[in-house]
């Protein structure tokens, strides 16, 4: 059994997103994603779980940032967990007596609608995390009557729910990703993705482009990509690429060596199934069996055969 | 005089910005960029200072949203702010006597090494923003002997500081845009910027090397892109560009109609002075009279006159 | 009515061409393609007909050659024509007497089947085109027995056809264009062709594709690409270039201007309706209404309204 | 010692071209460029040397359209020879008496200007090769006093030149090539040349841009387009490439590797050293190093290893 490590504390949407990718791994709680990536690096944890993006507030950076440098992990896996928030009382607490709301900044704004309409008298105060809120909620003698957390938040503080799904946007998603130490690679299954992080050799004007032609020359989409500062002053970005396909596909091979040429520094963030199983379409001649007769046909002309 | 709005509290570097970009304008602090900006919206101010992108934290996604929604505001100018931190006392303190410092975490994260150094004993307490912290520690009977703050929150709150420029790097900068309404644009000076936001009108694989062909066609220089998820589920973008070049140049007219055609939805954010005033490379037959020339010449053509 | 030149002599291919074209113009026949050019050029006659390129033999060179220099010229119209030879005899003679065959030996080529098949004792003798063969079978006293030639040229000559239509592929086809000085352009049909010849600045790696981007970006199709030598050597080019769409359409007209700005000297050959009558397929956000519309938006934007 | 066929009879350019290619084989003329060919192909001889393509007249199409069906022949070498008539005459005979001359038409319009000058009473008649017409002035009785001809006719028929280099530009080339059975290629100079006959799989717009984006994507130039009818109707071609590099170059060989899976049919002439001996420039990042090194990464990536 393995030791995954994740934002913590116990209750957020992290540890609800480790649960599923990994039903059966003890879980260590860390205070931010640097410290829960760095549990992974120096084996106090087997791996661990972080969030990546959010389909409302976009790309983790703190995540983004900590995977570019350091030592390297990889991505084995990815969930898509719908962000639900829940209003989690002490038992017996009813709907009309709640007054405080205790919450984080984030989860408040995305739960105003409901607030305004359900609970128009009530105040609502800023914690750290709304897991941190459901557990001052929990506490005796607290000042709140109640918190905006993570239903699995409940769980774990002995509260209840007398409210859920109250976001006002019912399709909000957080994609989430299990890092590991570098090891064999996740199999292909034909509906994988593959991340990279990628450094400029030289800054100049069509850079993106290149990079771009470099996939789209061997039939690869491209489905997520993110800037990032180098640090170096404004003006100056690494990025972030998602792509459709498996490193092992020999497409996605050619097109990630195309890049490494290109590009100063090129990380490999690794290969692993998506999350909506949503196959790749290859484009004719862009299949392994087309790069394989390819190859042949190219050693055939090499050696003078035809 | 003009009024601007800004991300207060007084003494932020938003502050420090607007006073270099207006230095006659009176100010208007609001607690976040939304109120800001929307200060500027609804005429409450003729316009608004607010930060768009730090050279480590990356861009500041609330105002990059906030810009691509609601009613259309335009850049008008920008200015690169060394962000240098100050440890400010209040008058008499001296740097041994030290114990509890209070400033915003970020900031807390960018001084480490100096604290470390300099005050290994201390503690530091996150506030909410570096301008609060001087305010907290300012107050009566503060628990807090020092804030980190900029340099020009020590004149609003009357604190002293005790050590300047205190980050590790010294290199970290702010980028911070002027906007208001929009108007008659800023003159083209041979050194400009164009912003823009756009908006896929189907989102398929290569949409994103499309867009950036019509700029590389007619020679217009990419120097930013932040992709923003639309809201409509992970993996769906928008994209924030930065280009050489004024709207009012033929190249940059011609490639961003070419975008507008392409893209469901393309907003302006305005043309205006680059605040490092490196004029632009116009590459060769991309000048307007080139595309003078041209348009004359096409004119015989279809007039059959040649 | 009109007069028209076209590549003599009198029975032709080219003259059934100038007949398709323009059933009721004087016709001038000349000794050549530059012969018949110059004659439209310098006002003996209104226009010409000469053949561009055959599905078979390719370009016809001196045809490209002479309309990228000198004054220009206009294409007006073209015509399809498939290449069919008859077995031309002075009346009363019978395939079975056949000995003697004179003809052109791109003809002879073309008719080898049947002339091995139908005629295996024969001698083919080789005349300076088919029409003059025609001719020279037409003489009294003459030592051949037939000529393979266009139909056409049985009439001026006063032969019979014993075969028709014996050439080996029965697609084979030529396309000739009339071409006229310069004037108003034939109105756009929807179905039409743009024809220019691009002489390049410099020659430098990677200038066809930028060539080919100016198209591409305006979502405007290459149908075909001639690579013709400038005389300064081997390995310096220039383009003959046909395009779908009329130089009048938005997208053609942009197109072409950029081609214009890109090379050191652009000569635009024409617009003119297609011979096969397919209209053209207009890429979304590239019809005239796509670039009016984004000109207006252009218009606003520049003039601060939006 | 090796026998080679090539475009005769005696005295022709193809001879001298031959001869510089390879001076000690066996010379065998043939009637025109397809028999030389074929003389290579069925083993009447270990090569063949023919003309490909001319600096003012452009693409040898005989020999592009040969090259490109029936079995595959390599070019192995080339030469670029300057096309220099020479004025010859029987020994004894002086300019000034010199009235009837005899040459190709093609060589009578490359001397226009000598003849007008030197010899304006001169009547010039047609003859089937400019070899063909020195051998027709060396028979005895000949009805014509000169021919312009190739020097090296001179020594074949006995003639000798009353005036050297005649032709109105001093600069008219023609490039020869050397081709052979498949066999192991010559070695990479760094100096190299690669030929490639390509058809496409199904003709779409664009597809021409694709295939260049294959070679621009690997830092491989283009140095020679040159289009040709299938024979399938007007508007159908497939493509002769010539690029920078020997298929032995990891760039080359992986560009060429990729036009074969998009290609339907993708045809290998040859790769073998320029005759201008020019080196390739090599792009950062495309050298053969370059390519090993990345494919050394992408292993280790695929193993798991980083």
């Amino acid at each position: 059994m393995s030791k995954l490590a994740y934002l913590g504390p116990q209750g957020t949407f992290c540890e609800a997103a480790l649960r599923l990718l990994a039903p059966d791994a003890e879980r260590l709680p860390c205070a931010n994603v640097g410290a829960a990536l760095d549990a992974a690096r120096d084996g106090a944890a087997d791996g661990a779980v972080v969030p990546l993006e959010n389909s409302v507030e976009g790309a983790i950076t703190q995540t983004l940032d900590e995977l570019a440098k350091g030592r390297s992990l990889h991505i084995t896996g990815e969930v898509l967990l719908p962000v639900e928030f829940a209003l989690l009382v002490r038992p017996g607490t009813e709907l009309a007596q709640i007054k405080r709301i205790i919450t984080h900044p984030a989860a408040h704004t995305q739960c105003r609608g409901f607030i305004e309409r359900e609970l128009p008298g009530a105040v609502v105060i800023a914690g750290s995390s709304t897991a941190a809120a459901a557990q001052e909620v929990s506490l005796p003698g607290s000042p709140y009557d109640a918190a905006i957390s993570p239903a699995i938040a409940g769980e774990y503080y002995g509260l209840d729910a007398v409210a859920s799904d109250i976001g006002d946007r019912s399709d909000t998603v957080t994609r989430f990703i299990q890092v590991s130490r570098p090891g064999p690679l996740p199999e292909p299954t034909g509906a994988d993705r593959t991340s990279l992080v990628a450094f400029l050799r030289d800054d100049h004007p069509g850079a993106l482009l290149e990079m771009l032609s470099e996939f789209a020359v061997r039939g690869v989409n491209l489905t997520r990509i993110e800037s990032r500062p180098t640090g170096d002053g404004i003006g100056r970005y690494f990025f972030h690429f998602d792509l459709e396909g498996h490193i092992a596909d020999a497409r996605v091979g050619e097109a990630v060596s195309g890049l490494h040429r290109l590009c100063g520094d090129l990380r490999f963030l690794g290969s692993y199934p998506r999350a909506d199983r949503v196959a790749t379409q290859v484009k004719p001649g862009t299949a392994d069996g087309d790069f394989d007769e390819a190859a042949q046909w190219l050693g055939k002309i090499r050696a003078g055969l035809a």
